[in-house]
């Protein structure tokens, strides 16, 4: 064969509802040099990351570390290592990725119950407790933020829910975490995971995981120690983890202070990781969620202002991604090919019952930012321009504009109360 | 809490049993842009990967490809896709990594099977035969070199005694692949997975596998696609994968033809992964495995010149890897510290039975060099003497200078038959 030269990829900006350009930092830190995994610099390293992510998470939860894989791996090392085959599961479904965490439920043998509303609402508070109520799950799942709808579901008074009722509350947070608010331990959840490559700006493959001390115990109840690394005096349980890979009890010994061996751990991935986190807060939680709220707006206000219908309900959607309905008569997958291939600039498809019907646009992490979202808009006029759509010239870009002016005149006049 | 600043790894040679220093382009492959999932040039980068693979693994299969985790996520992944509930699974065990194929293979609730010999030692094929004939596995899982301690597990002619007796076969190359020969196809494997971090010379956290049409069968007559993305005509399995990450069968859809949306693939680690293949076939895969071998056999030289003992049958040692007793009165841990922290050298420390009796030193990857190997030798040697262990000065350098220098006449005389 002919050998192909080393990786070179083309200039991207990537406006879809994710993976997104990472920032810089981030995929600078992952040539960093290797390290052993026990070296004192990999274990501090380690404990730094954890320490970080409690700050993105807000939780004081110690069990705050990374899964190595991609954000549905984090998915189902919470799933399997806190439900038993036959354990009740609830899922309130509202999208795609509710489909999803009912599917790795069922795979792990749980005894699943959905509830669902139609695509582009969330699911009424209401709802989810009358399905407890009825359900008596021992854990409730549900996604916080589901890209697929760019739907981004109420999460405060689940928690709640879930204590009154004795369920365990796991959520999942890819799509959502860093743009829009989470607070894992003021809103009661007892397991939460998500992934580098949405709001967090880096690349996929590495799963952030916080779990609450009830979630540890129950996963310490199932605990087993590997044979091979098994000393006297570990016990193991009969209802062990139907998973070495994912068991979160042999997870937590690695990155606890007895620093059981299980993998070794994804090293660039962990540096990718910790800057990810460490950006964040440098920049302030706070403040990177408002550079989404601000971006998201100008680019709803922008497709709006090119004419676009928004898909969904807008009152909950995320801030980093909307979903427009492609114009009539404008065919979205060429479309979308104008775009990436004479703009570079990728926007997104649909999955389900969105297929072929609407684009989906992100503005997250890096890309939370008024040029690319300018410039998304800019060449999204000409492509539609193009394709015979019927656009007010600017109406996009100078909608967007204005959101940003007024956001920056926000932030710079004299603190209010 | 203070913010820590960007990542600055230490300067480390790994010279442990993994994982390694990585090849500098494999570090930098990783900085670059992430782009789109289903980017032209992303799908082509996955294409391109798994015709690289296929040259690393000596296959044409077509089910060569990568899953995102680390070595152990592509040994559960193809051990919960291959092997049902009840399945008979045979586990020859030489070393740690024997256990975890069997604890791997337990936690999948196949039936399992082992048989051992004493650390050190690699399994005669006559006992596995004998074990095929009586368990008759659905799947033999044996280790090609298991770290723990240093042996090389013929293989060439267990697939021929799986054929016959109906059994699939399937190995652990992690440690061993790049650095050691290995023939997939020639030698009948049905499955197969490494890691990055070992002779390949990445980061730990994307593991290759290659899986025989048979066992690919196998895998597609247990198909289940995830609702959410679910068409008519998609059936689902009653046997199904008993988890959705690992489903090699929705894994395979993913890097298939129909690009059918599984997890969003971990872009920065196939660069890596990619990388590493690609310098390992412009070398070319037998002088790869020559310079493995020369460095290996230096070591050797090295640490016998320091007239220290080895550990196991050498005859069935791994190139990449060496063992070697801690001399009577020399502290272990110390030792290996002060290898760290004066020198910058990481060597390794040992598991089970040979915790704190060996130590083990690698050359995989960028590092099986000279300089890399004569550093090692030199520092183990000034460390031993300050901690009061007799060694003939020098002994250790020069002895593996000398195997360089035969390697190098060797390369550079006239070709001979």
């Amino acid at each position: 064969m002919t050998l192909p030269g080393p990786i070179a990829p083309p200039a991207r900006l990537l406006m879809g509802p994710g993976p997104i350009s990472a920032y810089p930092s981030v995929l600078q830190s992952m040539s960093n040099a290797l390290v052993g995994q026990y070296d004192p610099f990999m274990t501090n390293a380690m404990v730094e990351t954890q320490q970080l992510y409690r700050g993105v998470w807000g939780t004081a939860n110690d069990a705050t570390l990374l899964v190595d894989g991609t954000s549905r791996a984090g998915i189902e090392a919470a799933m399997i290592s806190l439900v038993r085959p036959g354990d009740r599961v609830l899922v309130p479904v509202f999208g795609r990725f509710g489909h999803l965490l009912a599917e790795i439920a069922e795979r792990a043998l749980a005894e699943v119950h959905t509830i669902e509303v139609p695509w582009g609402q969330v699911v009424p508070v209401s709802a989810v407790e009358e399905a407890i109520v009825r359900v008596k799950p021992h854990l409730v799942a549900l996604v916080q933020g589901d890209t697929s709808t760019t739907m981004l579901q109420p999460l405060e008074e689940v928690g709640a829910l879930c204590a009154k009722h004795g369920a365990l509350f796991y959520s999942d947070a890819t799509a959502s975490l860093g743009g829009n608010a989470f607070e894992a331990d003021a809103w009661g959840l007892d397991a939460a995971t998500a992934g580098l490559q949405k709001c967090l700006g880096g690349p996929s493959g590495s799963a952030p995981i916080t779990l609450s001390e009830r979630a540890v115990d129950v996963i310490r109840s199932r605990k087993r120690v590997e044979a091979g690394i098994r000393e006297a005096g570990d016990a193991s349980a009969d209802d062990f983890v139907r998973s070495n890979y994912f068991d979160l009890g042999q997870i937590l010994d690695y990155w606890g202070p007895r620093r059981l061996n299980h993998h070794t751990e994804a090293t660039s991935m962990l540096y990718a990781a910790r800057e990810c986190a460490r950006l964040l807060l440098a920049e302030g939680r706070e403040a990177v969620i408002a550079r989404h709220r601000t971006a998201g707006d100008a680019m709803l206000a922008g497709v709006q202002g090119l004419g676009l219908t928004v898909f969904g309900d807008v009152a909950h959607k995320m801030t980093n991604v909307v979903a427009v309905e492609i114009p009539e008569g404008v065919p979205g997958d060429a479309a979308r090919s104008a775009m990436l291939e004479d703009f570079g600039i990728e926007i997104g498809t649909s999955f389900g019952p969105l297929h072929g019907k609407v684009w989906r646009i992100g503005t997250m992490g890096y890309n939370a930012r008024k040029d690319a979202v300018l410039t998304t808009l800019s060449a999204l006029e000409s492509v539609l321009h193009r394709f015979g759509a019927s656009t007010p010239r600017g109406g996009g870009v100078e909608a967007a504009a204005d959101v940003f002016r007024a956001a920056a005149t926000a932030s710079s006049s004299p603190v209010s109360p």
